[in-house]
């Protein structure tokens, strides 16, 4: 009898995500609902931090209702969500009353499986949360972000997986999104966690197509011992997405392996998302092939096209050599962070940064606190010399606790900010959103009423996507997987300064 | 120590054939070729019937000139070509001496690589012009066509691999032209070509990256034993085309199996022909993420369209589903051919004019000489009774020897033939070149002066892929890679009735 392998479907979440701007709006969603719940998915994945930003700023959608939505379409799939552990989905440090809430509202508004990520790996900023799913009898997934760095050897993952099982956790999840998990560390690790951990442990393996050799590191997991893998249905998949659905089945054809997916649904939903993905034609990834220099670089795609449009706008284009260089340097100083959103963003400014005014003579608030431990402990040790510049421009000190226990309980403060808002219903969902998106809830609750705005358009009607407006929305506070223009006050020998760089995405 | 990976590199030959119909010009690889030739590739294909056809075709370029060219341009690489048996680079049999004469120029002007197939995989196509290449003292690469069906199995491809070596080949190449090659399959074969042949015998594998599923399949040939794997740089890869080079090296990090590739050339390579691509941008597939339906239908994308077209332009186009249906059963009465060109052609026209006008009632000319024995054999019976009609409507008997033995001593005939052409400069390859393209070569000889055209434009001043005016070229006589108008002599009753079938590719 063949293994079954389950899989997980990135189309409702990440795979319009990475490849449309996080734009698709839930009318194109639900016709393939139907389908989705009968094909035989382990789980859909359906939720997240961008996706629930996209809903409040540019779709005019109350993200809760669209999980209810989700609850109602999908009555026998496992809704799955992507959770930043202490950050939620926001872009700061919550309190721990904050999080137990935010955890128990998405499970009683119909999470099943949480995800729980924290972007520095470290276990400190995970425990809460999960802990509060644990409570709701929900699936807790705890995440370990796969990076590469002269640091990281497959028996720090296999370490971080048994801290997150001490912890409680349902199943592991590797999680790739740079497409750096090359087939033999795929391998490696899976192999470690189950000899480690023990054969039972389900571990689930998340992994982006970018660098193109991501489905054969599906494989080698598989053949490890992965019990459930992520894809996405084949009409939105691959460039900066996902692998897509159908090949994972046919691959696995007479190996020993096979998923239970039933192909003519899979037939359905691809023909269906082939024909929405030319309405979002102006916001679609220019990146449809490979891109292998990720892995010398180690630089994601996504933060080399920011670098170089911070570059453009400060009239320095020519010197990306020099910031590609320079980024390596400022991710040792700062102990080899993953660097995924937001730790991409701020090692990457600051790299612009030491480029363009000399090594560290202007720190980012962001760049300073992750020298100081603000957002936690990295794998390797701080540059000392560069932590002591960092205090003295911060004006702040070290930490060496867990960030979020600085924090004083801040719910009361927060509904009290939030009813106050022109709009805002009184739920704990509405105090929820306005705690994650204090500036773009007070836009969202007042216009809430107008309903839905669907933004893909009839593709004749539209530029090709060469010639298409500018994608990148605006951003929270300039960390962020949804983000454009961000102003940093920068302290220098005592003087403040506002400097503000370029797009993103 | 790991073992080495050799590599073919596509990107002159079949992958502008797979993704931009065969287009381009000498002219745009030439700046490439010195990066390409110190790269460390095994071989680089470069020539093959399609490029021979463009050539003289839409290019104005003697394709002699251009292999010459290659030779000089690539002074340390294995030049290596795909030869259509006995074929050659045309499509119908050629008697044996204007095969040895054939291989003999193709020697003579640089070539080092003959990968030799038949679409049939009929071995007694291949012996000739297998034996015409050893006696250059050239490398012969004998050629089994991967497909599928219920008569398949790896013991078959195996079988075949012993007939090819026992003419002396030196190498095995699986050839998958329609990606249909899955990972178990591939390893499948190869570990069985090596366990019955023994491990010297050097075993290439060709995939093309249709379904999405074939990088996955070369890591494991690649595990069974496989010496040597074909891709191309990644900018003119996927689709249609083949997997990424640069993302097969990466693959192999770790494994116990490395290409001696030299990365800084890909990048070089790489980054040239992302620059050369939207220069041919209205001749660009339109494909670009992956095609599983393949795998249940096993009708290639090209026989769709083709077929798709034909439909439509009889006013037909909702029967779509009717031809699908009665594909396999036509490729079942003629013994289950690979479906590959020209037999793909053959099929699907065939299974066309079933649904149009019933079941055989008119037959085409090329359906009969394949269900009469004029293409070759098959692995399984023709059907007797499809056998008998085909006798009738074409008013022959079936064969059962060397099609090619039915050849008497041709090549005066054709000497005489070209030389009164005018713009013929009286040599053997010039012969060559009109023997194979008799209907084109009188046009290209007399404008051959006038020097290359290339079709490559501005992007800029093009208009976006969609808009794309007809890609498809005209074609030889009905079959073959670059095909158009295709009109067909139509025996029905005694009376001949003339139909004209739609576009290809």
């Amino acid at each position: 009898m063949p293994k079954t392998i389950d899989v997980t479907e990135l189309v409702l979440r990440d795979a319009h995500q990475s490849l449309m701007a996080t734009r698709m709006a839930m009318e194109d969603m639900v016709p393939a609902c139907a389908d989705i719940d009968q094909a035989g998915y382990w789980s859909v994945e359906c939720w997240g931090g961008a996706t629930f930003d996209s809903c409040i700023r540019f779709l005019n959608e109350d993200p809760w209702e669209r999980l209810r939505q989700f609850r109602k379409l999908l009555p026998n799939s496992r809704l799955q969500m992507l959770l930043r552990g202490q950050n939620l989905l926001g872009y700061r440090h919550y309190e721990d009353s904050v999080v137990d809430r935010f955890v128990d509202k998405a499970a009683e508004n119909g999470m099943d499986v949480f995800r729980v990520f924290d972007a520095l790996n470290d276990i400190r900023n995970l425990r809460r949360s999960i802990a509060a799913v644990r409570r709701t009898g929900k699936h807790a997934q705890g995440t370990i972000c796969y990076t590469v760095s002269p640091l990281h050897a497959p028996g720090d993952f296999v370490e971080m997986a048994e801290k997150l099982l001490e912890l409680g956790c349902d199943s592991i999840c590797i999680k790739d999104m740079a497409a750096l998990l090359k087939p033999q560390a795929a391998f490696d690790i899976v192999k470690g966690i189950k000899e480690t951990c023990g054969q039972a442990v389900r571990v689930h393996v998340h992994v982006h197509a970018t660098t193109g050799v991501t489905l054969v590191s599906l494989m080698k997991a598989i053949e490890a011992g992965a019990d459930c893998v992520d894809t996405a249905i084949s009409s939105l998949s691959l460039g900066p997405g996902h692998n897509p659905t159908e090949s994972l089945v046919e691959m696995l054809d007479g190996t020993g392996f096979e998923t239970k997916l039933d192909r003519h649904r899979l037939i359905k939903i691809k023909k269906y998302f082939a024909g929405i993905r030319p309405r979002y034609k102006e916001f679609l990834s220019n990146i449809t092939g490979v891109e292998t220099e990720i892995f010398d670089s180690q630089i994601p795609g996504g933060m080399l096209s920011n670098m170089e449009s911070q570059l453009k706008q400060q009239g320095a284009g020519a010197r990306m050599e020099e910031v590609l260089l320079e980024v390596p340097k400022v991710r040792a100083d700062a102990g080899f962070p993953p660097l995924v959103t937001p730790s991409s963003q701020i090692v990457g400014t600051q790299a612009v940064f030491n480029v363009m005014m000399g090594r560290y003579k202007v720190m980012t608030g962001e760049f300073a606190d992750l020298m100081l431990g603000y957002y936690g402990e990295t794998i390797g040790p701080r540059e000392p010399t560069v932590v002591a510049l960092a205090v003295k421009q911060a004006g702040k000190a070290p930490i060496n606790g867990r960030p979020a226990d600085l924090l004083k309980p801040e719910w009361h403060e927060l509904r009290d900010a939030a009813v106050a808002v022109p709009g805002c219903n009184g739920s704990d969902e509405d105090v929820l959103t306005y705690a994650m998106f204090p500036k773009v809830a007070p836009q969202f609750f007042p216009a809430r009423d107008q309903g839905p705005k669907n933004l893909g358009k009839d593709p004749s009607a539209q530029p090709a996507a060469a010639a298409a407006p500018a994608k990148a929305p605006s951003v929270e506070n300039g960390k962020g997987a949804v983000h454009t223009t961000i102003t940093y006050d920068v302290k220098c020998n005592g003087k403040t300064h506002k400097v503000t760089v370029a797009p993103a995405q």
